[in-house]
């Protein structure tokens, strides 16, 4: 089943395109160290966005951990727009810019419902070299600086 | 294939859960009346909230019009969070009441990219009947006061 073209506007995103499968590791001064399992998609329906959606998988039991989902936009030759809403109550605007197949993003506004937990920026580095996406996210949240907290490493798959 | 059970905390979203086809009807000032099929899906994973995603299309040839995704939790025993992102570059915080299976949600926070058009009020009134699910969005964006600007009915599908 062909799908329809990719809008011209979103082309230098097209490295992204497809479903990531892998595994990452966190840490945060508040938290013990973990890994989890974690999928990536990134998809189009022909128009100037790509859709995207994040989740993420204890690697002992496979229990749900995070995830996300949002869209990613482009703003001119090289500056792209990610919004995204989190099931912690959260939704980010994040902006940032694009060099051959990488992504410098960072939280340009955040906001949150009564009853989540304040994170104040978060900056995601986002690289792919063919079909291997690796990224670091940085974060600065319930009261402790712009720190690490995520590195991950996914394959892009079939689908 | 058996999924995890439903979180306590959800049980009195559990009325939204499934996927919900049927067709909306738009008007706006700054716009021609339009009609629009439209597909909703509420799922879980066992956490503390419903995933969510909607998207139209226009009814005349199938092209994909609005799309939006986010997660719905609960605040208290009536209290309804949303979290959604649009792909128009828009964040939105959602807060309202649940009463039965009628939701009444209104903007508390909406933050958007630097090239997005400012949103500034939604309110969403929901209801469900058995499998029957309509709804009502007032808009205030564009400069226009908060306005009618969609009606849907949608049934919920097998899946």
């Amino acid at each position: 089943m062909a799908g329809p073209d990719l809008h011209p506007d979103i082309q230098r995103l097209a490295f992204l395109l497809g479903s990531w499968m892998g595994e990452g590791k966190g840490d945060y001064p508040t938290i013990a160290p973990f890994a989890y399992g974690e999928e990536l998609r990134f998809w189009h329906v022909g128009k100037p966005f790509l859709a995207y959606t994040q989740r993420t998988w204890s690697l002992d039991d496979g229990r749900p951990l995070h995830s996300e989902s949002g869209y990613w936009r482009m703003a001119g030759p090289s500056r792209v727009e990610l919004v995204v809403a989190h099931p912690t109550g959260i939704v980010e605007v994040e902006e940032g810019d694009l060099d051959n197949a990488t992504l410098n993003m960072a939280t340009t506004a955040v906001v949150r419902t009564a009853t989540a937990k304040l994170i104040e920026r978060l900056e995601r580095n986002l690289r792919v070299k063919g079909d291997v996406l690796t990224y670091d996210l940085r974060m600065a949240a319930v009261g402790q600086p712009l720190l690490h907290h995520l590195s991950g490493e996914l394959q892009r798959g079939a689908g």
